[in-house]
């Protein structure tokens, strides 16, 4: 196996907090074991471009509080095609760039993976989306200060909420996936959360609302973009309005505010630790595995793993939103 | 004129952060000066069912800090009726509450100068609305805050913004009135600001954007929720994607999180000086008259103006965004 | 074994964050099974002097984002007395409460034990403390916020480090136990960790000092309260500014602020979970233990075994430190 | 006079939030109006050292929002003697800078009066400093941020001193001058503020605590760094500890936090208001004057004048704690 001299670092699909701690972590810790970096910007797109640029502890200086990614990303149509990919490996080897660390999501390591495949190139993923939907780890980096986002936002609209006597629908980010949702949802002590991965059963919503409306000042609903069933937050308000007119509902979608802000001490140490742990074990000769954190260890799992299969939704958490929204 | 002995308080219209502390104010400074205070629940709508509460110090403790109103609010149908005021009058009456102060804006002191002309009842108002739009106070109660939330929700979407040299729609409250697009626009370093009072010149933006758009690598543009002419934020960003496809625009709009949180420390001061002025003033006979500042300095408004006249937009924040921009 | 019927609640020692949000998810999911429950004010304390109050829904709403605890908290010198447990568990009797869940650290759960096998008295715990040092609990509740306080302010401080080029010491809780100063250091990028748990190398900080001064334009070293070897914050910064003269070195102690404030989404959740698993783990006959997760997952540990082991320091964390500060 | 085609920009003394926002509203409108802008580093240390770099408009992208200051502070020695102040004048000479705009306090203004006076050079002034102590402006550019965190630090104390039944006497800066003080002590609900610009009453306090202290469960006292009659916080303290042994005394000194952080809305529309206003007044000749804010519109006042006066304290403020901590 060929020693790594020289690797590249790139963020790539959605941003999400903590990018730039990872990115500072997988930098110091190459340049700690006598490795060179190279930052490529703008994910695979830039791969292809060569926007390359030699890193130095002072490139990554005051960035780990940082939300989104100095490196910019993008999302590359070209590096889906073998071309694309041909000419992003070629650029790599001009650059002598001889291991990679992808800092990303689902789509980051599918095209790692097929890359890493056809042309035998070292790379190890780091796990960064706000979504929390990669099997392989506890927590991706971005979800904990997400959450957190989401959560600060709601609260603001429950001193509204708590003021009009209103029920608030929220929607929050998650198309695939309802751990945003799942997590705020307790966080802010929502009546309902409303998930992709569960059935959506309005007629129970509506019993609940029948049976408790009177004594409770407000009410939060949580639901989660990529929810089906019922049409989303503004269809389950215009059913809500049709049986209960007299409640004055609102509906709020948070939209991108939950990708930005500056990243948790949770997701500040979970990307420090990832990306040492990432360029630590590119060196001792692992490939195409993404590098997660599960009951508080490294932990490995091959891109495909990673991919193919799901968090899933903690049946007991869901169980917990009913007792506590009584 | 009789002497007053005992007031009562409520908050009235939409909620907005520091209503707390002007609650806190009025009832701490009454009981100071030996008044006693009745809280109203629910605005108007509590005063003619006769939502009435003795409040004394410990009922406002701890409160300065809370976003909301722990009196409610509400819009009352029934106070714009002859005979709903009569019936509010009565529960006065009945309750010997011989002075009122009434928090929110325009339409609350609408409702109270038709109410203190009809049965010569002494009110003064304080001006409790995020959107700055009250002729007679140069900040209105909450206005601070919202401009800080909205500054700190696109400060996280530029994150974002600068990520994927994006450009942004942000949709930020105000339907008649451009205070908070203008004054966080500026916060957040707008591309351009769009407002219901000055005439939106698309054709300068999409020049804005030809000359301007290739070496910036995020765009934030402000459209407060009244700006008429071009549709909203959704409408000019189908306009930019027609004319230019290549780049990537996104809307957000940031809905109901910038009514509530816990106020900034210029809200409560604001609060806590005019809550404390309103009492005193009632208590040395004035009437009909909205407690503001101007230049630092309680100043005093009768209704009639307060709603008659409107906060103008200073031309020199406009030319501003156009210097900083660049 | 006798059937639970009426649960009594209290917060005892140094107030976390997110205790608010374990009453309300005791007080809740007691309710759900059909228990009754009594608020016990003032921890050991009221329980002694018979501070009780029935507990509904409603005396928990709107409380699950507050700091504190509605129930106060306090040391009770009298319940270290055999005379005062006597008198607390005539109390008990009295109020007809035959289960206890106390929401505290090391001290509350010292007096829990020797309460519950002199008086053969159920009672379970949940781990309420802000310095994460009990042992049968990844996390304790008030960690996670407390850590994410301590990584807002020291962001701050950086600002000023920054614009002066200095060094600053930081001082952070945690007297017997660094665990705030080293997840909170790893989140702020520190220089140098300063723990309770680990030999303080003076010497090996110089060194880093002297040849890493020149290009790196500002510093921060995190020194846990508990730290020994070298006299604190103050003396480290004494020998610091002996040797070198030419650093702008400040030290600043950041206090009380690191045990209050909203909890963080982690902080919420965990109460949440905890506080359903104690009545649920009460009703179902478990004693004398305390309820924590670990690798997500309820798990149960004596008194015993929570006291007197502690949480470990992670050794790899110690060495990102080093790696990353480069 | 001389038309002004380069001018340098720099900040000062103490670094405040929105000196940022500031630098970029003067490299932004400069560029406007087609001179030339050169950032000037470490304050007059750097003018002496010629630490002298071209800023165009990515040099102040993306800083607004941003604490501290890019191009650095430091106070000078040299720049105190005329043979220091003869090289910084040769130095602004050969990078043919022709006038300056200086951001910071009263030492800043203090050199610049000196130095313009002795070479006939062109200075403006902008007031950034906390601590709000200029006399020429209504506010000065980083006092509404500092004052919102001793609140926001203030808020999460008092939700630990509510716990406890508490008293804290929190320090907050202000070695001068009472402003942070006196505001954030209305913004909190403070029991007395402490200000070296008034006699500390301790009896008075003593006599407050006496007849107060059964039914209030939490007392904030607020002390200026300056307070000079009773020795500060911790001597208060030990005094108030002697006469009430049974009250649970704590003292935070808040210290360093309140200089950092994202500046807020108002601080960075201040500093956008004010830095445009520079440009455009140097351009128009205006020499040897701070630009402030003066009852919304933008003022002028000599050097001399600034420094020679202080911000006065308002005596309505002092007897609104009073009246509202009842």
């Amino acid at each position: 196996m060929k020693e790594i001299k020289r690797i590249g670092v790139f963020t790539s699909g959605g941003d999400s907090p903590g990018m730039n701690a990872a990115i500072r972590a997988v930098v110091r810790s190459a340049l700690y074991y006598d490795l060179e970096v190279v930052g490529i910007t703008r994910g695979y797109e830039g791969m292809i471009n060569g926007e390359f640029e030699r890193m130095n502890r002072k490139s990554v200086a005051n960035i780990i509080q940082r939300g989104g990614t100095i490196l910019k990303t993008a999302r590359s149509k070209a590096f889906m095609t073998p071309e694309g990919r041909a000419i992003a490996y070629h650029q790599l080897r001009e650059a002598k760039i001889d291991g990679l660390i992808a800092i990303g999501g689902d789509g980051t390591f599918t095209g790692a993976k097929v890359f890493a495949e056809e042309f035998d190139f070292p790379i190890l993923g780091l796990p960064g989306t706000i979504d929390n939907d990669l099997y392989g780890t506890d927590f991706t980096i971005g979800y904990d200060t997400s959450i957190n986002t989401v959560v600060g936002a709601i609260d603001k609209i429950r001193d509204t909420a708590e003021s009009h006597d209103r029920l608030f629908i929220v929607e929050v980010m998650g198309r695939d996936c309802g751990l945003i949702a799942l997590r705020s949802g307790i966080g802010v002590g929502a009546e309902s959360i409303f998930l992709p991965e569960t059935k959506t059963d309005l007629n129970a919503l509506m019993h609940r609302l029948e049976i408790g409306r009177k004594d409770k000042s407000s009410k939060i609903l949580i639901v989660a973009e990529g929810e089906g069933d019922s049409g989303g937050a503004f269809e389950i308000a215009d059913k809500i309005k049709l049986k209960f007119p007299q409640l004055d509902t609102k509906v709020s979608v948070l939209g991108h505010i939950q990708r930005g802000g500056s990243p948790t001490c949770m997701d500040r140490v979970l990307a420090s630790r990832l990306g040492v742990a990432a360029v630590e074990s590119l060196m001792e000769g692992r490939r195409n595995e993404m590098v997660g954190l599960i009951h508080g260890k490294v932990a490995f799992t091959s891109f495909d793993q990673a991919i193919k299969h799901h968090a899933e939704i903690n049946k007991d958490l869901l169980k917990i939103v009913d007792i506590l929204s009584l």
